[in-house]
């Protein structure tokens, strides 16, 4: 565990199109904060699913008799509901203008992580990577250093969202402190801790979410010995989900 | 928004007892460090607990029936179980090891957030403190710093703890991006970010948990411009909790 941790934004990132090699420019981005070894690079889910041309024009999806009832019951657009449900696996929650899903990476999460927010492209809705965690070691193995791709989700009981990590690698999602004495050498019990997780909302109060975005975060002065693990570990997933 | 946020330790602190003035030593980590306009100071719940001699003696806790009964559905103590009843509204979820409760103070939490690591008293738990956002607002007060008083809480879908705001005095628990344009112009539509949740994680990664844990943890670099607000306009009431 670190004493200090420093998240500085990398700067003079270009907007990210389809089909760019978001590698370089990341690196191109690191080269001029520098980076050492043990820095973590947190990158928002926005720019890795624009360089992977994950953009879906709306009006070529053509809505299934299910996506436009639940439109109706949610005030929204057919065509992005459409792709709401062919990203997910279930509609966990639905109220006029929500829709939450289990996305078929198993996040349950608003509108199977679907943003027309900052896609630039008029008409156009932008999905999760195929594979988050398969593109964080894809941009580890390039960068070398780890990488945790992150999104912002909403909480069951607490209003606002945070970051969360949706692709890691190269560090473990959780570290796992059960066995170690506590400060009075008592048994910790309880202590997985989500450390992708606090790495991703860490970079969020960096990121930002409006006009003044900064979608590649270096993070300086973590400390961790546990083995990597990637962000499917994070999900709860069958008995243990008891908010389904 | 901050392109470049710092979170350090305050070093020096000695293990915090009921009755110690906390503002002083606080002030007093503070000035090892330097503290500037703009900081943030986060702050682990137990040692505020502590200091306000919120540490129970199971001992002297009689179990009601009803305690008697979880104590035996869930195989917890039922001296502990009772302490967790008396500081809940509810029971959200029972499950053998596990108790979900909404605590009084709104929050869906484990045990109520009761504590038996890092107290030191053998045979002791540790509540919350009585009202957290009036405790940080006294520390805020005494240090002239925003303080959030952050604990680890575990998720409805996500396995591992993250931090989160329990008290928060002298910014915003949430920053309401709603209105502003996007990277293209385009009215981000939901955005409401957890900003005090975010800095409470982000102070986990610091913090830690075990023998080395490090109570209180400096943030600087943050920008907001939103009026303050405190942890509880975090909690989702009535009918837009979903999850009850």
């Amino acid at each position: 565990m670190s004493a200090s941790v420093s998240l500085t934004a990398l700067p003079g990132l270009p907007m990210v199109q389809a089909g760019d090699d978001l590698a370089a420019l990341l690196q191109a981005g690191l080269a001029r904060v520098g980076s050492a070894a043990g820095d973590v690079l947190a990158v928002a889910q926005k720019i890795v699913s624009k360089a992977e041309g994950r953009s879906i024009r709306l009006a070529d999806v053509t809505p299934s008799p299910a996506a436009r009832a639940l439109a109706e019951e949610t005030g929204k657009d057919p065509a992005l509901v459409e792709l709401i449900l062919s990203e997910s696996v279930r509609v966990v929650r639905a109220r006029p203008n929500l829709i939450i899903v289990e996305h078929k990476l198993g996040f349950v999460m608003a509108n199977a992580g679907i943003d027309q927010s900052n896609v630039g492209d008029e008409g156009h809705a932008l999905l999760l990577p195929v594979d988050p965690d398969a593109s964080a070691a894809a941009l580890s193995a390039r960068l070398g250093l780890p990488v945790v791709i992150t999104d912002s989700f909403g909480r069951a009981w607490r209003r606002g969202t945070v970051g969360v990590a949706i692709g890691v690698a190269g560090l473990p999602a959780m570290l796992d402190l059960r066995g170690q004495p506590d400060l009075f050498g008592r048994e910790l019990r309880v202590s997985i801790t989500g450390f992708a997780d606090e790495i991703a909302a860490a970079a969020g109060l960096v990121m930002g979410q409006g006009a003044e975005a900064r979608p590649a975060v270096l993070v300086r002065g973590l400390a961790w010995e546990a083995p990597a693990t990637p962000a499917s570990a994070l999900v709860r997933v069958g008995a243990e989900d008891l908010f389904r």
